[in-house]
């Protein structure tokens, strides 16, 4: 199995990268790698060629390009010529860390949608602190700034895919992110959205799920619309983070009782930052593209790189798209 | 002043009520209460009856009632003479902490809008734990599922008014709510919103906010459509709650040496839960409607209850709605 690497996109780009690829290289002989970037930097890291294949490129896409006009543009950037071995059949699957929305144009443009996919759904998993499973997933996370029925419904059948052959939920419980629990909450679109989910056969479906439930595990596959999704997603790693942050500081401020408590509760704290760092489930999955595509966060480090790695490879080992793809052709159109 | 009082909303009505609400009165010898509810009930838990009295009613508006069919149908319940008091004249503020639908339609039906409010918001505040303020103000947090640009602008406004007239924030800083900082960002309704917002002369619009960085105190009015706002206050709650409670049983778990620890930094962790209450910073206001209306959370307990009266009696003192009302009548009307 072979994997495209944008060996450019991150903000410690190729040196976090190629350490990522290395680690996973090393523990997944299965594995092969064609890195996309300028080759002299990518040399000046790695450590051992085996299995890793550079293609040079002079072009890279930065974080603060337009993303539609620097795919159509930077055709020789290391993205996108990334996204093009995946066209081509060179490779099986896409990694980047770079700009997320050249990312999202690179996948749509060249790899292209499954048939019957209006719209993919950028997918997250996060942790479930109570509950059957340790974690969730959720989508649309920010690929759609606007949401149709349908599209709510395709983000379901994705995110039930996803949850039972990748991260081995049997029977994922699917839950709709909405204002309320009842069923006639929320906004026109989310309670047709209900409607729609409920009848559907195939989808294990458990109704509305409010945000403040998301993190006690209340469902394994959280769906949402775009906008909300983001503002959700964004808003948990905030507090989970300036709960940390403020925790930390009021320890050190604390005197000498603080730091001998601080001491004593280190094990205690990194447990809890263990369980709430969802990078260890990798990146964000662009669910919906004919072949595996993941973005791992613009600050990740080697071994999130690697994680990230994994969670493709184990797309690529279950055929997630194909199936999907099968599955997506097999269904009756959406209407809405 | 006078208070109408819901004595019988919440989930401790009317304990918790009446004891918020002897606190109060026995800080602020300027407050005055009316209590509608079962008196019996009252009567079985007022220590004093200073400064309040007593409107019996059997009537109430239960938490699983359909809110609009309950304030027409029960038209004798506490909640609904207790606005229709506001309404009178004979008092000068609504409490509840009951059913939220229902304190929402008989502020809408029985108190009104302000002219020139096409919506009221619901409106938090929530901690801001850096930047030059502790606080800061959110609406729309759920009172309408769906908003138009319009609505945003008068929710700006609206939080323009509370943050410096209650808040006491000198030109308070207002922030859009949005799926990234940049200008193009968001859907149609919250592009059309930072262009509107960037034009109002009458605001310090400082542009789009994430989600990640509310509670970095990122802005002192966050301005957003109930639907978003509503998933991003639960989501707020709900993992701060889940972080302390994952902390809390780390710790139990964590043998001699995680107790001990736990012991020491009792201090600090009761610093940081104090920081997160915003419950001190009183209840939701529902801004828009002709006169002060809060809604104290359900599990409020004496000491909620008395910060919501306390707010209440503030917004009363600094002429909030008057003056709301003033600046509409004297505003063009919103066209979009």
């Amino acid at each position: 199995m072979k994997l495209a690497i944008d060996a450019m996109g991150g903000d410690y780009a190729p040196e976090k990268i190629v350490q990522g690829v290395e680690l996973a290289r090393d523990k997944y002989t299965d594995l092969k790698f064609i890195l996309y970037g300028k080759e002299e930097k990518i040399k000046e890291v790695l450590k051992n060629g085996e299995r890793i294949t550079i293609v040079h490129t002079d072009s890279v896409i930065e974080m603060g390009d337009e993303p539609v006009r620097a795919v159509r543009q930077k055709k020789t950037s290391s993205l996108v010529l990334a996204a093009q071995a995946v066209k081509d059949g060179k490779a099986d699957a896409l990694f980047s860390a770079g700009n997320t929305g050249a990312l999202l144009a690179a996948s749509l443009f060249i790899i292209g949608r499954i048939k019957g996919v209006d719209r993919p759904g950028m997918t997250t998993t996060l942790p479930a602190l109570k509950g059957p499973e340790d974690s969730f997933t959720m989508l649309d996370v920010g690929a759609n700034a606007e949401s149709k029925v349908k599209n709510l419904h395709q983000f379901a059948v994705l995110g039930n895919f996803y949850s039972a052959n990748v991260m081995g939920v049997t029977s994922p419980r699917i839950g709709l992110l909405n204002n309320g629990t009842e069923e006639d909450k929320g906004d026109p679109l989310h309670k047709e959205a209900y409607q729609v989910l409920s009848q559907d056969p195939n989808l294990n479906f458990i109704g509305n799920v409010e945000s403040r439930e998301l993190l006690n595990g209340a469902a394994d596959v959280i769906v949402t619309d775009g906008f909300t999704g983001n503002a959700v997603l964004k808003n948990t790693e905030g507090t989970a983070l300036s709960m940390l942050k403020l925790l930390k500081e009021t320890i050190l401020n604390a005197g000498v009782q603080g730091k001998l408590g601080g001491l004593l509760l280190k094990p205690a704290f990194k447990t809890v930052q263990n369980k709430m760092d969802y990078s260890k489930h990798g990146g964000a999955v662009l669910l919906g593209v004919k072949a595996p595509v993941v973005k791992a966060h613009g600050s990740s480090n080697e071994i999130q790189v690697s994680h990230a790695l994994r969670q493709l490879r184990s797309m690529v080992t279950t055929n997630l798209t194909k199936n999907l793809a099968d599955y997506f052709a097999s269904r009756p159109t959406d209407e809405n």
